[in-house]
């Protein structure tokens, strides 16, 4: 191997690739991933109703007009909370359906790339179409940079020193036991934020954390802003924003 | 932006690159990374004593000979535990050595790029370098695949669903600490397995977890060896060891 024209690619036919295509910055997408994207017989990625698809958003520049691609459209979204039975029904019958048409491809010999931002395994989408076929069908999954790294990279924070312990914690927890898991941690990184900004900002308060706390939106992705949680304004984050709280582990 | 071709490179004179080089498979390299390497004046990495460097070994493919390269030798590694002070003050001297000498390549307007298995700014030793250059030099980290993200891919284990809380623990936590995280947390990664695997196991079965639990060596490296942890024989578990608690979030 001495460049990267050798290295990847070779897509093969009755495969699914489920393909993490990083944080958002093009420049971060593994080898593997843009060598997979290159060669698939067919992209396919999920998609907001009326939006054009994160993932699809960044890899664009490596696919050449008239590649076969299948869009993935989610059904809901923001409308109906995600514990709703209706929500989760509606999402289950979506993924059953997305399996189908995966499925009819496979059979036809066709190489497909499931598109995944950040890393496929880590709370990711792909996830609930891999366990419905992981049986059925060969897969390989290429691991991505994960939004959390994009985040504390760009904020120029170092999230983990010597033996910290790092707890992820989605913003969705009740505050109290967001206060009480932050308490009991080095570092931690605060997904999901979107509407729970503000209890968030309150958790992290009550834990005697809000001097170190970074807030992160759209890390290395057009629109990015950073700043200290304490200084962020009042209202929801969007769906791409963190909260960082940086380890303070031995520094040698 | 239509090809790797344009994506990438122009490492700028003066400039410390702190490039990370993914978990261990040179395919899992960012565009980013993979362009620098190539770009860079000066390719730095740390290694142990009579041992090649793990970061430079990933690389080994993109480099040709005769680039200049500056191997950082660690003074110690396993003679002397990390809780010494004779450790941290041999550790901190060779550091400040280190940042010495890529001072003098920096002020010759050379620009260097400093190899960082995995994400730079997740329990790197990059950061050391990083917090002694970066009120003096114009500095740009490069975020990459972490080792987890490569165990928990080659594992075939998703690691978080839905609301997962997920846990980076090191394994130099006592048993006590360890059982009662791993207790309080839907998925976990412990890190640093080593010499403590046989501590970890006890950990991991009083906290009810064993047949969940997943071992994981030199993931998508050469010798890679994945299986259950309840069957990994006794003894120690090599550096790039990891145990994995996958989460049990909410399947759609």
């Amino acid at each position: 191997m001495t460049s990267f024209d050798v290295i990847g690619g070779n897509a093969r036919g009755g495969t699914l690739y489920g393909i993490g295509v990083g944080p958002g910055d093009i420049n971060y997408l593994t080898l593997r991933a843009a060598a997979l994207v290159r060669d698939v017989d067919v992209i396919a990625f999920f998609a907001k109703r009326g939006l054009q698809g994160n993932s699809r958003g960044i890899v664009d520049p490596l696919i050449e007009k008239g590649r076969p691609e299948l869009r993935l459209e989610y059904p809901v979204t923001n409308e109906i909370p995600p514990e709703d039975p209706s929500y989760q029904e509606q999402i289950s019958r979506f993924y059953e359906e997305s399996v189908e048409t995966l499925s009819g491809l496979l059979r036809q010999g066709k190489s497909v790339g499931l598109l995944a931002e950040g890393d496929p395994f880590f709370y990711g989408s792909f996830m609930h179409i891999w366990r419905r076929l992981e049986a059925s069908f060969p897969i390989e999954v290429v691991p991505g940079v994960t939004g959390m790294s994009a985040c504390w990279t760009r904020a120029n924070a170092p999230i983990t020193w010597g033996n910290d312990v790092l707890s992820v914690l989605p913003g969705t927890l009740d505050e109290d036991q967001l206060r009480r898991r932050l308490t009991e941690t080095d570092a931690a990184v605060i997904m999901k934020v979107g509407k729970n900004l503000a209890k968030i900002r309150r958790a992290v308060d009550a834990a005697g954390l809000l001097a170190r706390a970074i807030y992160v939106e759209r890390g290395s992705m057009p629109g990015e802003r950073i700043m200290p949680l304490s200084e962020c304004p009042d209202g929801d984050g969007p769906y791409f924003s963190m909260v960082l709280i940086p380890g303070q582990g031995r520094r040698l």
